[in-house]
């Protein structure tokens, strides 16, 4: 895409940063010059969409920018008003708090109201944990499912963490999900008492977040034994017990 | 990351374009700038490889680089020695023939090994089809699951799309799964045919093909009126009958 090129009208999914890192770091060129482009934009939060915007183009002007916010609290009644200026031929970006847009927050009603409409909507490339701790974690991605978060009542969980595992087994699957960054330690030490010793557990911490980064398989049982804080850390859980090419290559026969 | 800067010895997993796209449309700067560092690397096909790494860095030189490929061919007794550079000390980087390494491309196996042997493994951002498909959809990102190619014979595709259907109700989980590019029609035509009229079914064409590119939700019921052809192009299906927020923000209520 030129400079100078014209933007075709269309809801633009705009991923963002997941951590402090340089935006060449965490998205293509193309998704600045976009970016620059735009005059229109839905975003979780306000204050961190405008930062990101000045990180992505520094000469940015906020001078006629029409900016709202869609979040939790947003009535639902108030969307589909949003999407006024792409009706119009305007096109529109949408931000989410951190990384890609309308995975998991309310930007995906926004999106789906467009989908509806038959307006266009053009996903833009950027972090997603659950893509790169997936990549990362040496187990199936041919095969795998992003739960969100488990059950917080104990026994509930270790209920819910046992039949993730059972299903792992029986259909080669990657399970992910994710938890409240300060319960993190707690979650690995449950992680590792209720599977079984030869389940993997992969913790994926600070994702994108440079030395501070790390992305960790070990079995179970390794975890048990292992000293780790993760505390108040962004962090992504993958547990694997598949018996397919991965499980072989690891040795890790039954 | 600068220019001069040394790279940390760990493995990593470089995404590529999932189509012809520029190189500053699918992937960050920094990509680049490891890539053109590296000098060993682990590589679904040789071709395609060479030709992504200099589209990467045109002055990219392969004089003394050392590349081995990684594929279904590969005996799995193979593998472990591909890791030995990194081993001693010299960082490496994985690619798969398109898109993200290791997650549906024997590169997983290879990861697995590294981690075992507790080797540093870093995932960098790129274009991620289900990823970008689930984000353009609508549909629900908090819950979703990808299954890989369903069953081939008609009448158990049929049956494991009405389990699918179901399920994605019964947990408001999105189902993402892929067709081989030369059955994507037939792939519609049984969609349209099985599900409920009202389920939503997406269909997600020429990730970041530029114009070609065209992603559609729309439920079931209007597929079957609809024209189309998706023949021999990349297609990701994702099909939705949640009853969450996504749903009732739609209109869906029963």
């Amino acid at each position: 895409m030129e400079e100078k090129e014209i933007l075709e009208p269309a809801l633009y999914l705009l991923p963002s940063a997941l951590s402090e890192a340089d935006v060449d770091e965490v998205i293509p060129a193309r998704n600045r010059l976009i970016t620059s482009k735009l005059r229109y934009f839905v975003v979780e939060n306000l204050r961190t969409a405008r930062r990101w915007i000045k990180r992505c183009d520094r000469s940015f002007s906020f001078e006629g920018v029409e900016m709202v916010e869609l979040n939790k609290q947003t009535p639902e009644s108030e969307i589909s008003q949003m999407l006024e200026p792409l009706r119009q031929g305007h096109p529109m970006g949408v931000m989410s708090e951190a990384g890609c847009p309308a995975v998991a927050d309310p930007g995906a009603a926004l999106v789906n109201i467009a989908q509806k409409e038959g307006l266009k909507v053009v996903p833009l490339v950027g972090p997603s944990s659950i893509i790169m701790s997936l990549m990362a974690s040496g187990m199936n991605g041919q095969n795998f499912a992003f739960l969100g978060y488990l059950p917080i009542d104990e026994k509930e969980r270790r209920n819910e963490l046992r039949r993730l595992e059972r299903e792992s087994e029986e259909k080669d699957r990657t399970q992910i999900f994710i938890e409240t960054p300060y319960r993190n330690n707690k979650m690995v030490e449950i992680l590792a008492e209720t599977l079984q010793p030869d389940t993997l557990v992969c913790v994926a911490a600070d994702i994108t977040d440079g030395e501070r980064e790390s992305i960790v398989t070990l079995p179970a049982s390794q975890w048990r034994k292992r000293k780790y804080d993760y505390s108040k850390r962004p962090v992504i859980y993958l547990i694997y017990r598949g018996m397919g090419e991965v499980a072989k290559k690891r040795g890790r026969r039954r």
